[in-house]
């Protein structure tokens, strides 16, 4: 298959990174604190953002040993904001596991959290490089978490508005996804080489693989097979969540359309199989609310966007050398919009 | 009085920090999560730990100018924990104001929290020193995070136990208080000199009176007149909460008067103005716990305690030159052990 040697160079690198993260995050006292920060990081995850800090070290010429406690970095910032997203969306479960705050409780959740950012820091200061240059890390670093809270504080935002735009929803998923794995290639360049036009084309490339993979997400939410999918289809328009396709219904449609959909959309928030709620009956409605938005083509609005991104992505890439990480990185855009689940 | 040249001195440095800070946190959007993060600083505060820092560089014989951005880091720090751990004890209100919870909600208070956080490692970023400094100093404040959560969380363990000994509670204020201000002292060391005898004297001066802060402020909270302090005599033995005083008590009291002692230990946690409560009855069943420790000396040994750690922290500093700077931090010392309230 087209994606197996990805997935085998991200087992692989997977296993350096993650010894960098379980030496800073070991078994230790006190006891439920460091068991709580463990508990992600410990249910697995494909390490997406450590493997594109790899490559992108190797792809610019550099040494990707240099750039294990940057890898572990960009994981464990990615688990600290999971674990706070959990407590502000009151999600239960994650990676097939109860989140953290299920298991441990808001407070040693909030905890657990910050004691994950607050080792995103340890790392970085154990990048074995230029002193100068981890201290630009640092600043991407430190700048990219902004972006995160304030994607979120969009995100949180959205949840009480009634619509959201285009231009609006991109913001906040450029915050919310795109930084991280923005910064994740360009930490990457970064750590490996001076040459600046490197390094932004990483960053670039980032970027828009990070916002497609999200917008891809949410085309899966509505196209997949169940089965492969692992939750129910429409998923998001049950929960009312704002996707870039909700935005573009939301700018498209005509207001009867857009009274219909509203009647179903965020009809089913919390609890899906609710008392009195008849499973049969809600498909039947997410059905309908999914032809509307197929009325004004938005989901394949959204699936042209998320694949346009990824081909800018990869042509960002063209002016590094050719290289096996180069072509890691290429297939890794390929596979975020052409991914089944 | 003895303290009106340091509170003088406090209120001028303020006024850099400040700027600093607020050019890290300004007014900004998206503004629900900016005004929130501002919220604290906004408050005021007398600004102490990043006094420690531009002294601490001060004496010896570095350029304070360039700890400003360590300074706004520390305070910041501070008030990223404090957000967190006002969610995590309930607590209503700080300095004066409802705290960020109680304005924003739980949601935003952990997002604003998260973005004090990333702020202090943006600020460190900043510093305008040698790179190789700066990842010290990086090394140094992740640290001191991981303690400051690791005290936090033992902190949370103490509320489900019964007994918490005189060697876990000194570790868990080391970790809550102590180790915050070993850092701004350090930083501000790291900043100013290569000079590693003279980091270690302001490392241990740091630690010695932060936990002599938290020791003094148990003490002052039983103790203290009422006006002064601004809350009920006894407070902390309303809500139950485990203080040296308590650990030195529960060491050494007999089985019958620590019975006696749990009667009232912790009866009136949460409202204190409850429905049925009278005040009066409360405060006689304060006065009779509050005898209870003093026939142990609890309160006694408490206060030896910080006085003791304050003055070996001032031992401490005698390594160091003479100066203005040394003086001040010899003063702060004496301040956290002599003060009213």
């Amino acid at each position: 298959m087209k994606f197996d040697p990805l997935f085998k160079a991200l087992k692989e690198k997977s296993k350096v990174v993650d010894e960098a993260i379980f030496d800073l995050v070991p078994e230790k006292e006190p006891k439920v604190i460091y068991d709580a920060a463990r508990h992600y990081p410990l249910a697995g995850g494909k390490r997406v953002r450590p493997f594109i800090v790899l490559m992108a070290t190797e792809a610019v010429g550099g040494d990707p040993e240099k750039a294990i406690y940057a890898a572990a970095a960009v994981e464990l910032l990615h688990n600290y904001s999971l674990v706070h997203d959990d407590i502000m969306d009151m999600d239960e479960k994650r990676r097939g596991r109860p989140t953290v705050h299920k298991i441990w409780g808001i407070n040693m959740a909030i905890l657990a959290g910050d004691l994950l950012f607050s080792k995103v820091f340890e790392a970085i200061a154990k990048i074995p490089t230029d002193p100068k240059k981890v201290v630009r890390v640092l600043d991407v670093i430190s700048k990219t978490s902004n972006e995160l809270c304030e994607g979120q504080a969009m995100d949180l935002e959205f949840e009480s508005k009634d619509s959201v735009s285009i231009d609006e929803y991109m913001k906040m998923i450029s915050g919310k996804t795109g930084a991280l794995i923005d910064a994740s290639a360009t930490i990457g360049g970064i750590i490996g080489t001076d040459n600046e036009e490197y390094i932004q084309a990483l960053s670039k490339y980032g970027r828009n693989i990070g916002i497609a993979f999200q917008v891809w997400d949410d085309v899966l939410d509505l196209i997949a097979d169940e089965e492969k999918l692992g939750k129910p289809v429409g998923s998001d328009i049950r929960k009312g969540k704002k996707t870039l396709i909700v935005a573009h219904f939301l700018e498209n449609a005509n207001e009867e359309d857009k009274k219909e959909f509203f009647k179903i959309f965020g009809k089913y928030a919390g609890d899906v199989q609710g008392e009195g709620i008849i499973e049969e009956d809600v498909q039947e409605e997410v059905k309908k609310a999914i032809e509307l938005l197929k009325k004004y083509g938005s989901i394949n609005y959204a699936a042209e966007v998320a694949k346009e991104l990824a081909d800018e992505a990869k042509k960002s890439l063209e002016i590094l050398p050719e290289s096996e990480a180069r072509r890691y990185l290429e297939l890794l855009a390929d596979f975020i919009v052409e991914r089944e689940y």
